[in-house]
């Protein structure tokens, strides 16, 4: 992990950023679903046996809410990670008492034909349990500032 | 709003669901990117006027978790809202003050072939705010249960 900010050059086709971890709990779970997602599958335990998950699972929202912020600390891109889109794909439950990871790879990284201080790139992040499943796989398509040309004294 | 819940039957295409309204401030914004985006542009008026939102502006997963929220309220089906993949795009910030809701169409729906209780529907969700513009455009595929058949006493 670096603290140096990250502009489009630095942003080679391949290279990966792997986050820190973070564990949540059954609490955590309840408190996101209550104020945003608040089905009976990620509320109470009883409830959700009988749903689909056969268990309490985290809203997807939450994972996805959660690997934003190991994002936001493990790729300090220039400026901020703003994204323009996103494709999610949850191919599995996150449960209580998962401990979660983001691995970051950049796949595409193009310079703007119109902007000369910009580009866009492409990164594809998943996100794994504590048993290496892929609980989440997102990609998500940013916008990322060129390096400054370094200013010339006279 | 209708509060008998919706099978795949029930979903034909071109069918729309309309949600009731959130108004998030300042406060709000800035309590969801404290504890998962936590960027300037989302935390502070200040930094934010330098960046590329030019004012605080939501977190685009703020937006997502408050949708998912009007989605739950508005669009009952039956086991619940499971979205197996999402796209999502975000033409435009949300700002403290902004008024939004969310409004819903069936744009495929799809029996199993393997699974005779189930199918697939795919559901386009726009998010608008008080001047109707949309900051949020949500495609999501959800697995939904076929209505049950009656059951026949003997």
């Amino acid at each position: 992990m670096t603290t140096s900010v990250l502009y489009l050059e630095d942003l080679t086709i391949g290279r990966i950023f792997e986050s820190a971890t973070h564990t949540l709990d059954a609490a955590e779970i309840k408190a996101f679903a209550g104020q945003f997602d608040p089905q009976p599958f990620h509320l109470d335990e009883e409830a959700a046996k009988a749903s689909l998950f056969g268990g309490l699972a985290a809203s997807g929202w939450n994972v996805a809410a959660i690997t934003m912020r190991l994002m936001v600390e493990s790729t300090p891109i220039a400026g901020g990670l703003i994204g323009a889109g996103v494709e999610i794909a949850w191919p599995r439950p996150t449960r209580p008492g998962d401990t979660l990871r983001a691995v970051s790879e950049v796949v595409e990284a193009t310079p703007s034909r119109s902007r000369p201080d910009r580009g866009m790139v492409l990164v594809r992040t998943n996100t794994f349990n504590q048993l290496d499943e892929i609980v989440q796989s997102l990609s998500a398509r940013m916008v990322v500032p060129r390096r400054p040309s370094p200013e010339i004294d006279e």
